[in-house]
């Protein structure tokens, strides 16, 4: 069969990978895909590099635009990054009725919607697996391997820098600031790590998941999202003495009325095989009402292992490139004429456990008023650990796991024990998932 | 669009699955699919089972020859299971031209090459996501969500059944005789558990999943089985010290000259994360070159959770049903006429390291002797333990780790060591794999 042709626009990390996997494994990915496909030209604006990488194996140019309205390519591979020209290169692309392969979450995870409708009334593809945990097939599986399902809840460890300074504060008893330095002398962390290390890109891919799993659209801007910065080394020892290990989750669930979505650091069980999941890893959890309890674990970013999942997609649109669109997987796994107005629910509505620290003077009587203010406001108690102060201090520490309640009722109780003179500063609060 | 009709042949446990999952989520699917996928017709011997179950929603009849030639059927369901009128059902399915959907591992591990030859020749699909692994959508992850990969290996808890007693062996230290009595008692282990517990379920998994991995054909019957009954209690407990544990694993390897296809009791490492699958999970990694490491876990079996992976194929099938062949995903995720012709290799050429535990008399020179032996061998040695001998004892155990050598070596070594006058009967070996 004649071969595919594909405009590859941006060769940083993502697109070197992509050039290189596409080379090393031409012969393979021939043999399963049935045709060859081949990079017939490369856009970035540094063209030194892409004339190094490509060692006049495609043509080369810094004009994203020309490989767009290339008659000749049959899918745009977009690995620029951002809102800016990675938008209109790619609704220029579907414009022209070419097929689209992007790893971009922060672009899907925005405008989204604008681009799936775009591509959807064009008849193309716009693919989308390497923008969520890398090389990890999840989207597949939660839109393809998980048809059967009505998907409850997914949780994921979605943003591998985060992963890394969390395991580092627990292996080493280090803080945050101190973790985050080797995190970017090693390249686990970007100079300006703000978009990892607030959660923000761990919300875009989150937002991602929602909607695959409920075929609700994408609304990053619903998404709550609360980063890593603040946690401390003795939330992360309590924790683990506890039985629970603090992870950076990107969670949604369906709820009868409507969509939680949000991105928090959260204590879960330490035995489950997420909370095992060390280093710069990720891996993503689905239950399924049919299924049960799955898990997908892999890299979560890099040159070859983002590369595999866009070489995947490539590959799937390449099958089908030809084909009416009604044999094709619907962008957002639900038909775009069947999808759901559930809508995204406020954090008042949403339901979890919660670990508090409170930080109380060593008195008779404390207990007594914390543990009623919970019964007042109908939260029951998991475990409780006090520590003993030490020799002249006069205060201390008592952590409370709390069982499921409403984050409304929890704010509730919250504002009234730091209400208690006993009470010193702000109650510290980390959500908690069993994840069963 | 017009619904697609099924027949649904075998009504047990899966088949019971099948039916109450479609129906409780038919539209959840239907807006999935893009069409209602409705059971017509369910044929099983036991029609009382079948019409309680259906309760007048679908023709019911003993003959499951009958909707295999109904015209108004597109996909055959079989979950009869075996090689019996499972293979003629699935045979004459394909001969009239109806896509297949199975969960029959035993069939296609034995007869796959035929039944897949035939449904290439006549243009129909025979889908199997439910034969490996149950509910986790491996099969798609190997085919396609991994097809920029050449795959390295992959290795699986592939039986539930197996690994629930493995766990529970560790767990309370007891030993397999008695594990099995109470799995029977659970219903964990069937009253003649031979399948699971000496690894022919296993290898009939193992065997799809080399083929899937490699594009070679289906070839049961140059598999390795060794099962889990000669495994004693201290050998898991001596694991544990060493840091592994042990599972049983399915094993496929590429190799320069030839794919190694295994299943057998595995030492791994204790800190991965397929080492803490447990109880009746299942888990499969796999290694691709661009990808790295990655894991699918979920339900191995079960009504539901297999009854996931069948309609997941269901919804697969109906959206390519009436498509051109060339849009398909091969049967072995290679284009037939790309099949590679790598062979099994031999077990005396596999490579993987050791677990030898030593019988010897408490002497001085013994662990000389022994060490001289894997010296000669090119064995090298990663661990040593050596249990303190009792009081008046006069024996003891010695364990060897040994670092990955060719299997021939490892016999020689063992014959060699078997013929010191100091080692007491034969030596335990369990091979051992760091699955990195």
């Amino acid at each position: 069969m004649k071969p595919i042709n594909v405009g590859l626009i941006g060769i940083g990390t993502v697109g070197g990978g992509t050039w290189t996997v596409l080379k090393r494994n031409a012969d393979e990915i021939a043999r399963r895909a049935g045709r060859p496909i081949v990079i017939t030209a490369v856009a970035d604006k540094n063209l030194e590099l892409a004339r190094q990488i490509t060692k006049g194996a495609a043509r080369v140019t810094d004009d994203a635009f020309s490989l767009v309205n290339d008659p000749e390519i049959d899918i745009i591979v977009e690995l620029i990054g951002g809102y800016g020209v990675a938008r209109e290169v790619v609704m220029q692309a579907i414009a022209n009725g070419k097929h689209v392969v992007t790893a971009n979450k922060a672009l899907l995870a925005v405008h989204g919607s604008e681009i799936f409708s775009a591509a959807q009334e064009r008849g193309v593809m716009v693919a989308f697996e390497a923008a969520v945990a890398g090389g990890i097939p999840v989207i597949k599986a939660l839109r393809e391997g998980l048809s059967a399902n009505r998907i409850e809840w997914a949780a994921g460890i979605i943003n591998g820098t985060t992963n890394f300074i969390l395991s580092e504060m627990r292996d080493k008893g280090l803080s945050f600031d101190d973790v985050l330095k080797e995190a970017q002398r090693l390249g686990y962390a970007e100079a300006d790590p703000t978009f990892d290390i607030e959660g923000v890109d761990a919300a875009h891919k989150a937002t991602l998941i929602a909607s695959i799993a409920f075929g609700i659209p994408v609304q990053f801007d619903k998404a709550y999202i609360e980063g890593i910065t603040r946690l401390e080394a003795s939330d992360i020892k309590y924790a683990e003495q506890l039985g629970y290990r603090i992870k950076l989750l990107g969670i949604t669930k369906r709820r009868e009325k409507g969509i939680e979505l949000r991105v928090h650091p959260t204590l879960i069980p330490a035995k489950r095989l997420l909370a095992n999941v060390e280093g710069a890893m990720n891996a993503v959890v689905v239950k399924g009402d049919a299924v049960g309890t799955t898990l997908y674990y892999g890299k979560g970013a890099g040159a070859e292992p983002t590369a595999s999942a866009v070489i995947a997609d490539i590959v799937d649109v390449t099958r089908l490139a030809n084909a009416d669109a009604a044999h094709r997987v619907p962008h957002l796994a639900f038909q775009p004429d069947a999808m759901s107005n559930l809508p995204i629910l406020p954090m008042s509505e949403i339901e979890t456990g919660y670990y508090l620290r409170l930080r109380v003077e060593d008195k008779p009587g404390v207990l007594a008023d914390v543990t009623r203010i919970l019964a007042d406001q109908g939260i029951s108690i998991d475990a409780m650990l006090q520590r003993e102060p030490e020799e002249g201090e006069g205060e201390t520490d008592i952590i409370i796991l709390t069982h499921v309640c409403q984050e409304s009722c929890a704010d509730a109780a919250i504002a009234r024990i730091e209400g208690l003179s006993a009470q010193k500063g702000k109650v510290k609060r980390i959500r908690l998932e069993e994840l069963q």
